[in-house]
């Protein structure tokens, strides 16, 4: 195939950007804000469709971000699409919610062993922040644990205690350990008091910014869970960011560590909008006891694409074409790299691949390599773990490979070999 | 007209409401759980158009609440649907915004005088709890005044203190005022610490839970405006359940006192999921140094919804549509409840009217009203202020009113005339 042309037309989304910045502060914020990317990454997108993706410039990629995650089975996937639009035409918000509420809450607590109850939301965040509501609520207690460096979202407690337009006051009953290390843990109960800890909050894998990707130990899970019963804490897991990625039941079923609440978004209805408290019998009354809602948490359509996505992983074995196709690529990097002479480190589970370089600890040569696959179709993060889906096949893995390989020869003519 | 059989059928609901006791804690959360409604509410809706909903069980009802207020021009409007449609066929998330987040983020600007710039999110609680946080960063000050008794979305900052899951350590910053009362709020501001002063966080207009709907005093809106200026402190306009129905350039622009913030959701993309913070230049910074995100906040689907929403509003006067439908509902209430020999206070501006009968603290006559009311096709609250679309044209105001009539006439029948 041949690669994309060294430099790319940005006319559109250089007005764009110049409008945006008089009417958005910094012309952009949060995780979409390509302030953090390399000059060669567009900020506006015009269209998706499977495992590819248009910027407003007609520039065509090959996208291993999926929007940060939400897309799970491609952009615009049919079926979900017509589930979603069919919806449409009868209902979305209204004075309740309609009867696929209960048919999405059967369907999780049917697909999520630790699941006995569901509560619907809108954002990851009030997935999270639900969870930890929810375990403070079941005994008055008001510490919750979250390891160091960990996003859960941008509520409060959970935000970097530097964070602008944080107080001391968010950040009293949040206390920190270190991933993968259990005595990190049992000290942070120390520090909490063991009375008093709500919950203990963690992702399923170590996903952290602007670090390689790293596995759970099984020690490290198990502790937690056997901490968590000790002390009478809800074992939270935050799932937002790998659900329905690597196992339909809950990130850590193969580990068989179960927690008590799970937190879901993003990939759940394919990319619309749609978050989910799971939650085991012992909390249900705690659930019951709080306040949460939200003015669009129960519309019908974003409950209708969940359904389908569900259905359709499930029928597809699209986790298994996930897993296949990120093998592919994280063995091709590795190779390409090789080939290449430069030291490069590739981490993840497949479905979340990413790629750090040796000695580069502000990302700068990953920012240049980054930059040089958006110049050849391919859009992957410097700094911040990749997703697939189940369309990426196997051609248009092939077709990223041809634009990161390339990307790999700039680098290493910019920098020369390791 | 004929009125609704005295008895609906409720089989579907009541098979829903079983299925979800098992799944759902409480069978259902939220502002939505029929559980706060009397025994003729249903909890299952399946269908809206206009201003018209059907129940799972196909009973119809002329809709007083438009889904808690986000129905804005009625429920299933064509040319929204079709804009929201369109873009779902090209683009819903991607990997950053569309151009449909400048041009609405233009719209903004260019229809609310106060603002300068927009941030969108996707929950109220999103925008609200953004004004604070921005608020915040401004001057790293910590303390929020709100009024007693108001609702500002589920964010710990707001929540009622003795709200189950929440901490001391959650309220800590928050110092409460009494609506519509200057010296409260001075009082506030001494007791948090003039200097210590974020914000002030304030509806358009009174309309707490289980109160009549209450006009701002101009000493009131004109002193909150007083003492931010004074103070250095941001004034942040909870417009929320107001935005839109009472004025477009935000609902204290006939008061001529304007806020630096402005939080809008519900209605913004006439039930689409999106919320906005709109900010005025000198807050600009602040808001540029927070880090506030969402999977779904940029949304191409919902925005365009937005813009389409904004535009019919403006061509077709469906402010000045909900007003005269509302007074025309408002005057029929007093009508009628007078000829049953009822005493009742029909409160609220026309576009979000509210009713409560004299000597009914617990709104228990309220609440065998509403469900006559519902029984007859009549969908209303008996303790919160229901929400006028511009589809309630003049023959649907009429079939609510022979609705309310009816279920007058049965309470003045069980309890007697006051």
């Amino acid at each position: 195939m041949s690669t994309a042309p060294a430099q790319r037309v940005r006319d559109v989304d250089s007005a764009l950007r110049a409008r945006a910045a008089r009417v958005v502060p910094g012309g952009m914020h949060g995780h979409l804000d390509a302030a953090f990317l390399p000059p060669e990454f567009p900020q506006f997108f015009a269209h998706g469709e499977g495992c590819r993706i248009w910027d407003v410039d007609g520039n065509e990629y090959v996208d291993l971000m999926c929007s940060w995650g939400p897309i799970l089975l491609g952009y615009r996937h049919p079926e979900v699409e017509r589930a979603v639009a069919d919806q449409l035409r009868v209902a979305d918000v209204l004075n309740g919610p309609t009867d696929l509420m209960v048919e999405l809450a059967e369907t999780f607590v049917d697909q999520v062993p630790h699941a006995d109850w569901a509560m619907f939301c809108k954002n990851g965040t009030d997935a999270t922040t639900l969870g930890v509501v929810v375990a403070r609520a079941a005994a008055g207690k008001r510490k919750v644990l979250i390891a160091r460096g960990s996003y859960h979202g941008i509520a409060s407690w959970s935000t970097r205690p530097d964070a602008p337009g944080t107080t001391p006051e968010d950040h009293a009953n949040t206390v920190y350990f270190e991933y993968n290390d259990p005595a990190s843990v049992e000290a942070a109960v120390d520090q909490a008091g063991a009375g008093d800890v709500a919950a203990i909050v963690v992702t399923p894998i170590r996903h952290d910014i602007r670090r390689d990707l790293e596995p759970p130990t099984l020690e490290f899970a198990q502790g937690l869970r056997a901490i968590c019963d000790r002390i009478g804490a809800a074992l939270v897991l935050d799932d937002i960011r790998c659900g329905l990625r690597l196992d339909a039941g809950g990130s850590w079923e193969q580990l068989g560590v179960r927690p008590d609440l799970s937190a879901w978004s993003k990939t759940i209805a394919n990319g619309h909008p749609l978050a989910v408290l799971l939650g085991s019998e012992a909390w249900r009354d705690a659930a019951d006891s709080v306040f949460a809602t939200g003015s669009f948490w129960m519309a019908g359509a974003p409950m209708a694409g969940a359904l389908a996505t569900l259905r359709l992983l499930r029928e597809s074995d699209g986790i298994e074409t996930m897993r296949r196709a990120g093998e592919r690529l994280q063995e091709g990097l590795r190779d390409q790299a090789s080939s290449h002479g430069l030291e490069v480190t590739v981490s993840g589970p497949p479905q979340l691949p990413f790629l750090s370089f040796a000695d580069d600890p502000e990302q700068q040569r990953a920012g240049v390599w980054a930059g040089e696959c958006a110049k050849n179709g391919v859009y992957l993060h410097p700094y911040h773990n990749w997703f697939l889906s189940s369309a990426h096949d196997e051609a248009s893995i092939e077709r990223a490979l041809a634009g990161t390989d390339e990307a790999f020869r700039a680098v290493r003519d910019r920098d020369g070999a390791d």
